[in-house]
């Protein structure tokens, strides 16, 4: 019996979410249920993608993340269920779980189309499938169907057009890809990317505007200074010890950030 | 063992959820808690009754729903518990249950009004009626007390004065009565109040300022455009594809919205 | 086995409590997570401390409460296990547990220093303590293990400078010390002090400026009108009925509010 954990971009404001768990205990009374969160930008994709990529292998093996940002619903988009290395996911086929998906060994990953509806909640809406699609079938899976009962495999999914990293003269240019909800800019620099470059210091820019030494944590600079620092996900963050940088330095979700040897 | 869903007004942002949630474990510690929502505007019983409305009937039977937007308490209002048909609900007289109240079958709806201080926390306060009287007895059914146990029995609840809809030379003549997070409007009229107009189309008026056609899921029109549909609750929902229709087009709860057949 | 109340400033914008949960389940798999609330004011130790006061009794004996409003994280801040009373408490030395310490008899209470690293998740972040330290602990303590076994015991924890309570001629001056989502607002002076002055009349003063009734309920003033309560936590309250006290008598933390009897 495994846990199921949410993510959504439906707020908790109306009862969308309440009553997807509603479904769910309906077919597993004894689901452990996790809301990852449910505040992601409406239909914002991108930030879904991130947002499970930095925390799904937190969860014990098994854990299958039920994942709806879907703009598409209704459309002639295909809906997934997919096992990648321990874990199950189920969600829309619009990129949501591309990189996970791309971080996964190939032996280790394998692709449903759900179209056995009987798993389904009837009748089937068109514009709900988390509660009539996603959710049912995440609930069976974590009372112990094999994913292959969800409907026939697929060779590939839909990826996101991520944001790559550059190497320019003994520099990594990277971009913002998410900002928490304190205004710190996570960037898709990893500690591994630093390896390219070698030198004496390191410097991080913000698009030639502003530098920042990179710290171990928060309270190595006083409060309301700026520094950058290798976060508890493992990539380059942009931060301000106890301020929001996101304000400060007018970060989005794209603005360039650089790392520099000396 | 049941399970047990929570609505109220108290927002996330005190421990106001959090204690009801102590007391509720405290008496079943297997209770299966979910949130419906607790971000019904403050004092909004219309809201939070249409939200119970279009939610109760996909959890599993015998769910205990309570539901706690309260603006009288501490005043005379009465203290409910109630059977209807497969759930039960437990919460202030105050027209919270009446729009299910009202469509369930008068045999298979009982009404007790909480008069056993048995089942209730110790002191009762004058303010938290949610945490002192609500949880305590949500657990108790939960676990499984008989529902009669509660206190005596009522003849009838307090009902809400709810906008009915309209019949107007082939056009049906309904109101907004729920925003949700995305804009979406939810109107009053139903899939079946259609049968009592009939045309080759059908346009929805709104104000008579702007027309909107019927399809069946977003993604029928350009993205920006409006839409209305039958929305997956049963009711016509006026909507944007992948935008704001309760900005766009100026709604509010008591718009009218009409469906015109040609 | 116990439950588990999470309190944190993380908001459920991003995956930070999730991931906390995924952490929990992983140790403990039965545990029963609640949340108290992940919307204290970033970097708030003081409302933290208060909501901890004000809830963790509705909680059944053995609950495990794991707060992490931590500014100091990567600091050299210590972190606790606690055992106050009936329950546990996981979380940095910043005075985020005082209220409650300072009203525990001391024969009741013990405090561990979390020195012991195989019940931590590796490697341990310098940002993120909430994951790697403070919810396996708090999941290892809801399984069973002894509490000493978390590292040495410590003397004393850091405390609150607290604003007390003084009396002035038959007066009782308080400070607002929270406001809740509704805008009403929490004073430090309990039901208790009342019994240091005597009248026949008592009138509760917002910095001199209004004055305004003790009732027992919010319903004994007409809707829009202030008032004065001992609230549901056994504390002095400014309300409106159906209105926001914060925003009408522009209250905030630390203003100064007091009763007269005449």
């Amino acid at each position: 019996m495994s846990a199921i954990a949410l993510l959504t971009d439906f707020g908790m404001q109306d009862w969308f979410v309440g009553t997807m768990k509603g479904v769910i205990i309906g077919i597993n009374p004894q689901a452990s249920i996790v809301d990852l969160t449910h505040e992601i930008p409406a239909g914002n994709i991108q930030a879904a993608a991130f947002c499970l990529l930095a925390s799904y292998h937190y969860f014990p093996a098994q854990t299958v993340f039920v994942a709806v940002v879907d703009p598409g619903v209704g459309s002639s988009r295909k809906a997934l269920a997919l096992s990648l290395d321990k874990y199950y996911f189920v969600g829309p086929d619009n990129g949501i779980f591309s990189l996970i998906y791309q971080k996964i060994p190939t032996q280790k990953r394998k692709i449903y189309c759900l179209k056995n509806s009987k798993f389904f909640l009837h009748p089937v809406s068109n514009t709900f499938h988390g509660r009539d699609i996603f959710a049912p079938v995440g609930a069976h899976l974590s009372k112990g169907i094999s994913i292959n009962e969800c409907g026939p495999s697929l060779d590939k999914i839909i990826t996101l057009d991520n944001p790559g990293i550059s190497l320019i003269d003994n520099r990594i240019v990277g971009t913002v890809i998410y900002l928490d909800v304190f205004g710190n800019a996570f960037t898709n620099i990893s500690h591994d990317a630093l390896k390219n470059i070698s030198g004496k210091e390191y410097w991080v820019k913000i698009d030639d505007r502003f530098s920042l030494a990179i710290k171990n944590f928060y309270h190595e600079v006083p409060s309301g200074s700026g520094l950058a620092l290798f976060n508890s996900s493992g990539y380059l963050e942009v931060a301000i010890n106890q301020g929001n940088a996101a304000d400060r330095y007018h970060l989005t979700i794209g603005t360039k950030i650089s790392i520099q040897a000396h």
